[in-house]
């Protein structure tokens, strides 16, 4: 059954969603999907066919995210923050049927449904005016079937749409509790998009464990400090961009014991960070996460995080990982690429069966991503294989070298690629954002690291900026550090 | 990937079995299985095949239900308290590969090979003299194959084989964790036989959920106290014939808070024994589950007993229960049928397509049980439709009278069953065991009942009785308290 469904015939009373001071139990949320699936009926959206959302977070979202299975639809989480040409791309890629926006996106929306004129567009605020239609809805669930296309962030080549089933949100939800347990009271708080699956998993968890989600419209690191303080946030998604910002505004206060776990995910968080949010008593878990895993991979468990500085934790319950070098498996301490199977693993790209092919070959999902596993199995995340820089032959990763500039106190963020060289191939190039007020030399940093790190990986070359260039996920675009 | 397996790779070390002062970890339970494996090979038990045990609790009982697996084979548990003719029905009924027996059943069990030339049989001790052959095992794990095949306890009609999924298994021991919470030093004892659901499921949660099974030979209430006190058994399972065991030896000591969840199951418990367990602080939390849908359909949450006296609790997650009359769904408070539908309803009856799709028509599972759901879905249960007396055409449910005669001091046990009465049809009678040394009269019980009861409920015959009819599973069963 339709796990919304459920918990409406089971625990309807019980909160499930709480958004700018107003609160939903899972029967009022019920109530609102059938009705957006009998709209989105008369919009022509029905069995098989994709219904593309371009929304901020809020209860539209989370209604879209329940209704599309009511109608055997597929929802498409657009990202909010890219451009026009970008969403156009998309939309006709994965052949939408209709677009749903919010007033925000109301702009963009419309001029691109002004380019594609195939492509049915509302906006959220006028689905009042649609009678609903008495279509028969569908209250069975298929674990087998997509329940999203998910856009890969895109930091190489085209995206491409990772279709993720019921199966996989489901099992994904459950073994997280597996790891970080689970708690009647606990609340989840989302202050992030929900366009990623780390904030889409989130409203898997809430209707599966039975317990509502705070959601906040963006990232506030006041609202969420309020949240945790006040509202009683139990469990907290962020991104080590987030994690920074909160530490920067909350002065030395520690937080509260009922904050029980912190999943950090979206690249590997910086130490000092970790380290720094662990001494204000926050029991940072360390994530490490795709688009094509349905979130989590690998997790650390609730106080583990002190004691494995820099891993990214074991697998969730099901999930295998192992490391590979050209195509084998690689022993304890050795780095490669990062191949996931499980349960969670996606059904695939969308209509791309050679990119899914090779993205999956052998029955391993093949991330792009590189790092190497400890005697017992824990992950240490290095980089995105394309980050990799080479220099005089040698492998230099960009994590390990932008680890070892945010261990000096001067440095804030630090972000670190490969530049053409002719002498070594590649040199290493670091873009340094300095903490406001410090004061320090290129030569210094480099002192600074050469303390620390082999000398073929110490930067050949010292950038100082105000911003570091991310994506819309607050992932660090390495590539474009060039520029 | 299979469960164990994956449990010995990434938590090797970790216990998951204690039997007689001897403790497995994960990793070394996984080499014994795959050598156990290896060694049914040799015996010709491949893929498809069903191998058969006739096993009391240990090692080679685990060992097995991880084994059949990596051949591809199927697990038939026995009931090993069964008489040999009915033993010999059900291996003839399902075909039996092998039976694989222990010492303590092989007399019984040589006197059924003996019946049955096509059957290979093995005893555990010789195993050891089986050179383990180089065949390739499965490690991996495909949801939809069936890995038992139980004979459902027979209270009615012939045993029939239910055949239980991975899933089946899976999604019962994570969604039984949604319910009642899961910490990493969990231990759950298990002093029943493993031939039942409520036994079998506890293996699986073990691997599942990667804390250790301890486990008994057999139920000895003083060593499931000296688990629960000494060994830090945090959770248990009994059926109510058990708790009331311990109770009588506990001598009113309390339980420690340490033990946080009493699985009560196997019929509805009275409702004096859970208020007399509460008292002594035990987290009794009543269950209500068949072999059919892998172990609990319902379950009160930790905590919820005392708010809801005579209730089984709520369906565990995505498992939906109505109640039925002539088929429809009776809404709360009117009893009818029990019926069940979700991914913890077994895969059918093995080669029994009629049965099936009786059993299973409309896509819900008819347990034959009949109850009924408060206004907040809370099942109480009343009895087997089979039990089920009408007298002067109303129908009069045994458990309610049961739990009448039990409120009295005197009534240690109390089994109500129909007997035919020329005028009434049915007539009620009452088989009562008293408490040592209690004296009271037929007159004096059948009083206390007409304080409590409708007329016609009220027994029409008292019978003072040594011991009640019980079955395997220490179920009573009603339809010889005639004999």
């Amino acid at each position: 059954m339709d796990w919304l469904r459920w918990r409406a015939e089971h625990t309807p009373e019980r909160e499930v969603l709480r958004f700018e001071g107003r609160s939903w139990s899972f029967g009022e949320l019920d109530r609102e999907v059938s009705l957006l699936a009998r709209r989105l009926a008369v919009l022509s959206v029905g069995e098989g066919d994709r219904l593309a959302v371009l929304l901020s977070p809020g209860p539209l979202f989370v209604q879209a995210v329940h209704a599309v299975g009511r109608l055997g639809a597929v929802l498409v989480p657009l990202n909010t923050r890219l451009a026009a040409p970008e969403l156009v791309w998309q939309l006709k890629d994965v052949e939408a049927r209709l677009l749903l926006y919010d007033e925000v996106s109301a702009p963009q929306a419309e001029a691109i449904a002004a380019r594609l004129p195939g492509l049915a567009a509302i906006r959220g605020g006028r689905l009042d005016a649609v009678a609903p239609a008495d279509v028969p809805l569908r209250f069975q669930l298929d674990p087998a079937a997509v329940h999203t296309i998910v856009y890969t962030s895109g930091t190489t080549g085209r995206p491409k749409g990772a279709q993720l089933t019921y199966g996989n949100h489901g099992w994904s939800a459950l073994v997280s509790a597996l790891n970080l347990g689970l708690s009647p009271d606990d609340r989840w708080l989302a202050p992030m998009p929900l366009f990623h699956v780390g904030g889409l998993a989130i409203l898997f968890r809430s209707v599966i464990y039975g317990i509502p989600t705070l959601l906040q419209p963006r990232f506030d690191p006041d609202a969420v400090h309020r949240a945790i303080d006040v509202e009683g946030a139990t469990l907290l998604s962020v991104v080590s961009a987030m994690l920074a910002r909160m530490l920067e505004v909350r002065g030395g206060r520690p937080y509260p014991p009922s904050l029980r776990a912190v999943l950090v995910g979206g690249g590997p968080a910086p130490q000092p960070l970790l380290d720094a949010a662990a001494r204000l008593g926050m029991p940072v878990v360390p994530t490490y996460g795709l688009t094509e895993t349905s979130s989590q991979v690998t997790t650390l468990a609730p106080g583990e995080a002190p004691r494995r500085p820099g891993s990214s934790g074991r697998p969730l319950f099901g999930v295998e990982l192992r490391i590979e070098q050209d195509d084998r498996p690689q022993p304890p301490g050795e780095p490669g690429e990062i191949a996931v199977r499980g349960p969670t693993v996606m059904a695939g790209y969308f209509r791309r069966p050679e990119e899914s092919a090779r993205a999956l070959a052998g029955g391993w999902l093949h991330t792009g991503d590189l790092g190497y596993l400890d005697p017992e199995g824990y992950l240490y995340v290095l980089d995105r294989r394309e980050d990799l820089i080479v220099s005089g032959g040698e492998n230099v990763y960009p994590a390990e070298v932008e680890a070892a500039l945010l261990a000096h106190p001067a440095v804030l963020e630090a972000g670190v690629t490969g530049v053409p060289d002719p002498r070594w191939g590649q040199a290493v190039l670091a873009a340094v954002r300095l903490r406001p007020g410090a004061r320090v030399t290129e030569e210094e940093i480099r002192g600074f690291c050469r303390e620390r790190l082999a000398g073929y990986k110490v930067p050949a070359h010292v950038r100082f900026v105000d911003a570091l260039p991310r994506n819309a996920a607050g992932k660090l675009l390495r590539r474009r550090l060039a520029d």
